[in-house]
């Protein structure tokens, strides 16, 4: 299968609306759950898309995508979310990840304008060199894997509650 | 912690909402990928929390919650769905289930009045004696693990387009 760009949009249109319809709203014992210490709740799962969103999908894709020497990465750091939009609610952090997203795509189709370049490459720090059509697809599956994260992470909350359907909801044994 | 019944109430009422947001008018593509043979695309999933909503949860909860001799719960056909609604799209199935849930939580309210009900019991098949805060929290976590499902489907239709990215997807290795 190549990698069809409509269809990658797709679903990088659909998260923003996706993680609002399953938490805007949400108590605060929902959103502030994790899964033990040195994991993320959905509040902070959020600003880590915030970040991706910030420092990661689209100055990689520029690097790439420029005629630029320096095709190296800028390094990502998946922690600073936790400091930084520590006194954001999740309302304020799932307006922000909507905002940036729209922007987002708007940039990328803008930078992408024919097939000829999902071929161009940048080196990523740990796999050398990588596509930009690998890098949209990656986009795309890190929002689902993120999403996925969070509800696993309301799931575990009711460990103890489902009794004995424990061993039926594969999801509590992950 | 104890199940609050306005907090299970929150998950199950957003369910509907947050699968129309991820999944309508998504391409062909997406709604008909699955993770290989016996297993279920997005809109199966769809058909399989239709037949919960009419055949599961709500029957269930009514043998428990009443005053009955008959305490074993119906067999529940977890594959009726296949054939039962391959005629339809997956946004007839969105409706139809965003329908049917809003009817079931009214159903629910209606149902449980006080905190004592919770502990009032069926006998599942398999498991036993359960309790309705058992399976009211079963419901709401039953729900998520279909939505990881689905997320984790659609995720799998780019495991080769991520490159070397996979291995830093977990969602993509399970």
């Amino acid at each position: 299968m190549v990698l069809n760009m409509n269809e990658a949009f797709e679903i990088l249109e659909r998260t923003p609306k996706t993680l609002e319809a399953l938490l805007s709203g949400l108590s605060e014992g929902w959103v502030t759950s994790n899964e033990g210490e040195g994991t993320w709740n959905p509040s902070e799962v959020i600003g880590h898309l915030i970040d991706g969103e910030k420092y990661n999908w689209i100055p990689r894709l520029k690097i790439m995508l420029t005629e630029t020497e320096e095709k190296n990465f800028p390094v990502f750091d998946r922690f600073s979310h936790l400091k930084d939009y520590a006194c954001l609610s999740i309302e304020d952090k799932l307006d922000e990840f909507s905002s940036l997203r729209k922007e987002n795509i708007k940039k990328l189709k803008e930078l992408i304008v024919e097939e000829r370049q999902f071929e161009l490459t940048g080196v990523h720090p740990e796999y050398g060199e990588v596509e930009a059509r690998q890098l949209i697809a990656t986009w795309a599956v890190h929002d689902l894997t993120h999403l996925a994260q969070i509800t696993r992470v309301l799931a575990k909350r009711y460990t103890k509650e489902v009794g004995p359907w424990k061993g039926y909801l594969g999801i509590l044994n992950k």
